[in-house]
Formats: structure tokens, sequence, C-alpha cells
């Protein structure tokens, strides 16, 4: 074809990421957001919501593995998970593969989120076609909180960026909230943004996280389609530090980025990322 | 201002970065390539060689510092240093912050880019501004190391990518010279591009530098503004292993990427990135 047609999403008012498009499979106005899903020569198949890059077949296992793994290997039991947000399925996906999990709770605002995952994702949403250990529940993940005690051993926030239907999630009264939904040992991990663009959100969100978790720890994972490509995640925890958790006791699972070695080096981190993280 | 004027790239046929910019400060045409320097609003001063990004002011630390301090660090006394390419002055500014480096040699071939630097990145050039340890070289850095015999404790090759002049410093030739031009306890490292998107050629250079040096290893670093954001370097040695480094032997550097632990860190490999170099 010699017509090319591009993608382009402005990840920041001064940086853009453009793909070499195939195919436009799918778009619509949700109540929530727009949501399309196009076919990229790059990355596979596309899913984006107002116009920003949500997950992608080619590298989807980064972000969906780097956030679920980490917190279910450093809680010794965690029986029963949350994910907030994280309609595509991908996130939940990886917590069925833990062996201790008996049950994954998805908490999506938007059910044409899933609906577009089932029908143009069905890799990513695999757990989402009447998986016995998940349960979906279209809904105000934020409300969803506020009505649970001690309920979960992990919960994680599979959110889009602070804007829009996700602004909510990156509020401390949000955090609060998710503190109390969950057990005693209980871990919560948030999706928190890019270091190179977002520095002051990551250094408000680990100082509110911070002074609600004993344990608060911030670790990194390289997705490309995200923007600068270096992307933070934050781990709050009750009792069990991320870190100390030894490498020869976590199992080896069916993943792509996560192992072992790499949880436990997810949180070494680049000393201009460090500094973001020290109180002023 | 209104008018928004961007610089894109074309990473790969299908995948593009953009920037904004606010200013067009230099562009010529040079006996080897196209040079541009660019100011970008997200990343500051921009160094372009045939359109594609060597550096820029926010982000340059990144690569210069992964490319030095990993070998240099590993290598137990690194007095002679060589850096093939290069020549924005990056890497060999870091070089000289090792109190054992002696002598730092730079071989670039475009004398323009040296001058473009000195001109336009002055931090970034720091070190060729008459600094005692450094020696500049304006040449083929594959003709010097052919001539070079038991020479450098450490050669870095600090190429641009596999087309146009740097084509010959990703050859299995050039790889035997770096290795007759070290010393019998040297060490080389080269930028190796992403496995994201360049994983046929990290596996060949894998296997190219694996059959001259007896350790050989991949390393990582995310550099936003290249392609895909992660990026390889392949590190061969003639006898020190860098992941047996003990991290307390580490001096911490003045540094912003880089640390004791980062160097440690950066071989840890996302599970398909390892699966990328084993043997098939």
């Amino acid at each position: 074809m010699k017509t090319e047609l591009w993608y382009t999403e402005k990840q920041t008012p001064n940086l853009a990421l453009s793909c070499k498009i195939s195919n436009i499979l799918h778009t619509e106005k949700t109540p929530y957001q727009e949501l399309s899903v196009i076919d990229t020569v790059e990355w596979g198949r596309m899913l984006l919501l107002d116009g920003v890059v949500m997950t992608t077949e080619k590298d989807e296992f980064v972000y969906h593995e780097m956030i679920s793994h980490v917190a279910l290997n450093t809680h010794p039991n965690p029986q029963k998970v949350l994910v907030i947000g994280g309609g595509d399925g991908g996130t939940i996906r990886e917590c069925v593969k833990h062996a201790q999990v008996e049950k994954a709770v998805l908490c999506e605002i938007d059910e044409r989120v899933i609906w577009a995952s089932k029908e143009y994702f069905p890799g990513i949403a695999a757990a989402l076609f009447g998986h016995p250990k998940v349960e979906i529940r279209v809904g105000d993940g934020i409300k969803f909180v506020q009505e649970c005690n001690a309920e979960f051993d992990v919960i994680i926030i599979d959110s889009t960026d602070p804007v829009g239907p996700g602004v909510g999630l990156f509020q401390p009264e949000f955090y609060q909230n998710v503190h109390k939904a969950l057990k005693p040992e209980g871990i919560m991990v948030a999706q928190t943004e890019s270091p190179f663009v977002n520095a002051g959100l990551i250094r408000r969100l680990f100082r509110d996280i911070s002074g609600i978790f004993p344990v608060t720890k911030l670790y990194l994972a390289t997705v490309p389609t995200y923007p600068t490509g270096l992307w933070s995640f934050t781990l709050g925890s009750k009792v069990y530090d991320p870190t100390d958790v030894a490498v020869s006791r976590i199992p080896e699972p069916d993943t792509k980025y996560y192992s072992s070695l790499v949880h436990r080096n997810a949180f070494v981190l680049p000393k201009f990322v460090q500094a973001i993280l020290e109180p002023r």
C-alpha cells in the first residue's frame, strides 16, 4: 500500500508517538470515553481510550506482568485480589496464573472496554470468558472500595492516566479506602506514570501512599508504547516488603518479562528516580 | 506561539517519535552525514545525524553513563580508554570522571560532529575543550583499531545505528580488531540497539562477540529518545565478568542514572530479552 496511514498520540503537549496502521477496526464514544481499536504494523493490535494507548498486542506483557506479579509474589498467600480498572483483562489474566489466587474481582467502570477487549483482544481478555476464579463487576472502583472492609489481600489499580475517568484513582482519599478494603496484611499497587515527564505526580503519589502504608516502594519497567518508555508503579503494603522477598521463594510463572530476579531488580532505581522520591 | 513546529524521526518504517521544536539552530551536510541541531520543548537541545536522534540535553545522561561506567568499573585499573564514535563527547566526559583513567582517546570520523557538540552542547562536550586526559583523533575507528596492538584497557563503541558510516562497527572483523587492540585484561562495550525492534541484530552481535571474547554479557538501560526506549549494550571481556564485580567495590561517581546497584541490575534481563540470546 503506497498510502500510509498513521496514528499519532500526543503523549505530552510536546511529545508524540506515531504508529503506521493497517486497519481501523472499531471506534465508539462510550458513556465515559472514546474507545478505538486499530491494527498497527509495529505493535500489532492496539486499544486506545481518549486517543491514548492503553495496550498493544506486542508489548502488553510488560505492563500486565509487572503490575500483577510483584505484589502477588510479595504477599505470602494472595487468595483474594481486586483489579480496579484494567477492563482489557490483561492484569486479571496474570492474577489467575497464581495458584494461591482463589478469587480475582475486576471492577471496571466502562463495560464497553470489557466488550471491546473480548471482541478484539481475546488473548489479553483470556480470563474474561467465564474463568472460574474471575468475577467481573461493572462499576465505579472508587465507590466499590468505599464499601469494602478488610476483604482483599491485593488490590491493583490499573488505571488510565490521571485525567477523565481515571482522575479519582490518584487521590489520597481513594488510597485511604483501598487501605480499608485490604486485609491486615494487604498490599496495593498502582501504575504511576513516567519519571521523565511526571516527576511531580510521582512525588505526590509516593508521599500520599507513604502516609497511609508503612511500606511504600516504587519500581520500574520499560513499556515502549507509554510516554518515554520508562514506567513507574507504586506499591503500598501493610506488612510485607517487596524488596525483602527471597528470590528463591518466587515461583517462575509463565511470563515474558517478569522473573524472580526482575522482581528484585525492578526496585533498584536510577539515581534521578531515587531523587524524585527523596523528601525536599 | 500558535504555529507548532515538530520534528519527526521515523525510528522504524512503522514507528515515529515526534518532538515539538522551538528553534532550528544548525543544519549541514558533512562529508559523512546530515547534521542538525534543534531545540525541542520536551528534551531540550537535540543532536540529529541523518535525521536520527543522537543525543538530547535532558536524557543524554542515561546513554553516556551506561555505555561508560559499566566497563570502567568492571576493569580493576582502566588506565587507557578508547571511544570510537561518540564525537559529541558525552561518553568521554564520563570516562574522565574515573580517577584511574589516565588517557582517553576519542576516535570520531566526522569532525563536524565534534565541532557541533562544542558549539551547541558545551555540557555534553565538556571534556573536548583541552581536557588533560583527552586526546581527540579525527579518523576512521575501524582503521585505527586495525593498527593498535594491546594498547587499551577499555574500548567503547559509541556508534550510530548500523547504517551509513556506522555499518562497519557492527561487523565481526571489527570486533576481532578491537580484541587485538585491547590489553590482555581488556574490555569492550558497544551500543547494540533495541530488543523490541532489533532482536535479530542483537542475537547476531552477541554470537559474534561471544565467539571472540570469553566473557560476553548484554545489559539494558531506558533511553526515552531511542526507539522503544529499551536500549541494549553488549560487553565483551577477556577476563573480568561485569556481573561478578562486588557492588561495594564500585565507587559512586557523579551520575544521574548509573550507580553500583544499577550496574548489577542492568544485567538482569527480562525473560524475552534473555530468550533473544539463547542459542537456537
